[in-house]
């Protein structure tokens, strides 16, 4: 079945919407745009799309039966329960609300149009994260226990809204939900405690450079971090697994895998102090390189137009949703837990 | 004036202490050694040291002033303490004690005995710590934020006793308390929350791949790992500054610092989304090279020996302590605290 989409915000955002779909979804047409800002809407119709003078004329188009918002995050619960309430499927930007009760209302509304909803949390099919998945379920590896995930840059700036608290900005909303989302996906187990240190190093106004020390469940200790002042960075993934190491250093997914030579375990150790440049120690002295096997990352292949794929599927009852709402509600119930944390300066305990 | 040490427990440390003492201090001759085992009391003679037949002999050598004690932890209380009774000065390997209330009757017996008492922390002088102690006290990159500090071995193993409960092995006690020990030493400033997470990956009787995350009053965020099962290193130091970033990548201190040029604020930015191999983002965008200044680590020398330089130095009352107990009983505080976060599996609040 042939979908029509309307976006909503055409921001940098909202922008990539319209032109990733039209390219890469032909099963999608895109229809047109609303946006708050008249600049915004005449540049929308100069890129060839139909710019709605209002809310009510895209709610009103019957044609449109999917919406994307793509607004700041602080108009999000009020555009979506209104597109939903119109009859429309609904795609919204990352993070799908300001908390989890506003969150837990446009679910409520999805539930009663019948409509499918789903949060454009588009970095499930990034590829560092689908290696990483991989190497878990595939058990590699063995266990995980210690697993980071970070994004560092250096550009030391909150670009546009994503500077203003009102508009629900800074980096806990704008990567954190990311982060967050991709472990959550990940460990089949629920958090219990959640440590936020949400530091405001030159915005002022919302927190730009942040860690998360995560508690799941089932042992695993989850670091995340999302830096905008950071001048040499640690790899994005480090996974210590209780058979080996993964790195995953960059976007680009170079890196490794370690683990222990199969026939390692018999080697006799040294039980004598080893000297290193640090003086004598014995469990934190290196090992013998022959010891153990490095290999190659496995070779995942990803395609971010799989989103709107299975999104298109799921309103035609084809599939079930990648990302579903009830996933996004997990995720940003964590978030307040967040805010709390470092409002409140300790470590939160919960069970999400 | 010259000092006469003794060394009760002739073990791995305990052989280094003579060694170490013997050949790089002059001012105090290692005189003997006592140890509940015979086999160190023969292995002691055979070095040349006098071995005593008990506790008791060592304690009335009035030859002797000075005793380092280099037992299993659960030992230390007991040890130190009837050392300090009978007029010694005392070293102490570390951990000092099992917990803080252990150690504050040690740090008692010393005020009644008006004789010194100083713990063994003794990576207070290592050079890795003594660059990051430098770039933070000469401001280099501003004031610090996040501070991560890690040492990462893949051996495994809990050497001998350090593998028990009952002796105080672990990591934590190990190699934790080292890495407490300088950060709370180098942050002038109350740890005001600890969230630890102590794994049992292989030992299945202590601690020993473990995290902990602290939060101190003034702002800064710290983070350490002490690692048993890791094959793939991150840096020994990274610490975010808000004017750039320092890594010591590892105990030979290579590394660098990474800061904006001067006149890299006035350049203009590009606001638009810029496609990485993650797809579009602003704020994680890599900044071109061009507006960074790569510096080497400043270049710092340290002595091992002048550990027990300072301690003949305080005890002749010539200087002060640079490890003084009261440090050490702050750092077995939180100790004590994050043993309670991990049974608890939640981040615990202080003022320490």
């Amino acid at each position: 079945m042939k979908h029509t989409l309307a976006v909503i915000g055409y921001g940098g955002m909202g922008g990539w919407h319209c032109a990733n779909v039209a390219e890469k979804l032909p099963q999608i047409a895109v229809k047109g745009v609303w946006d708050v800002r008249e600049e915004a809407r005449e540049k929308a119709a100069a890129s060839g799309l139909f710019a709605y003078a209002s809310l009510e004329e895209l709610l009103a188009d019957g044609e449109v039966d999917l919406v994307t918002v793509a607004t700041p995050n602080n108009f999000h619960r009020e555009l979506v329960v209104a597109c939903l309430r119109a009859g429309k499927n609904v795609v919204c930007e990352k993070p799908a609300a300001m908390n989890a009760a506003e969150l837990e209302e446009m679910i409520e509304a999805s539930r009663e149009s019948g409509r499918v909803f789903s949060v454009h949390q588009n970095r499930r099919l990034d590829r560092d994260y689908r290696i990483v998945r991989r190497l878990l379920e595939e058990k590699t590896l063995g266990e995980p226990y210690f697993i980071e995930s970070r994004v560092q840059g250096s550009r030391g700036a909150m670009f546009g809204w994503r500077g203003h608290r009102v508009n629900g900005g800074g980096m806990l909303y704008d990567w954190g939900v990311h982060l967050l989302d991709q472990m959550m996906d990940m460990i089949p187990s629920p958090v219990v405690s959640v440590d936020a240190h949400l530091q405001t190093v030159f915005s002022g106004e919302v927190d730009d450079n942040i860690k998360l020390f995560l508690r799941f469940e089932n042992g695993v200790s989850a670091l995340l971090e999302m830096s905008t002042n950071c001048f040499s960075n640690l790899p994005r993934w480090h996974v210590s697994c209780t058979g080996g190491t993964a790195v995953v250093e960059d976007w680009d997914c170079h890196g490794r895998t370690v683990r222990l030579r199969e026939d390692a375990g018999s080697m006799a150790w040294d039980d004598d102090i080893i000297y290193t440049a640090a003086d004598p120690t014995r469990t934190m002295a290196p090992r013998p390189a022959y010891t153990t096997v490095e290999e190659p990352l496995p070779a995942v292949e990803t395609d971010w137009s799989d989103y709107y794929k299975n999104l298109v599927d799921a309103i035609d009852g084809k599939a079930e949703l990648i990302v579903r709402p009830e996933q996004c509600l997990r995720v940003m119930r964590v978030i307040d837990l967040a805010f709390c944390s470092e409002q409140e300066k300790r470590g939160m305990t919960c069970r999400i």
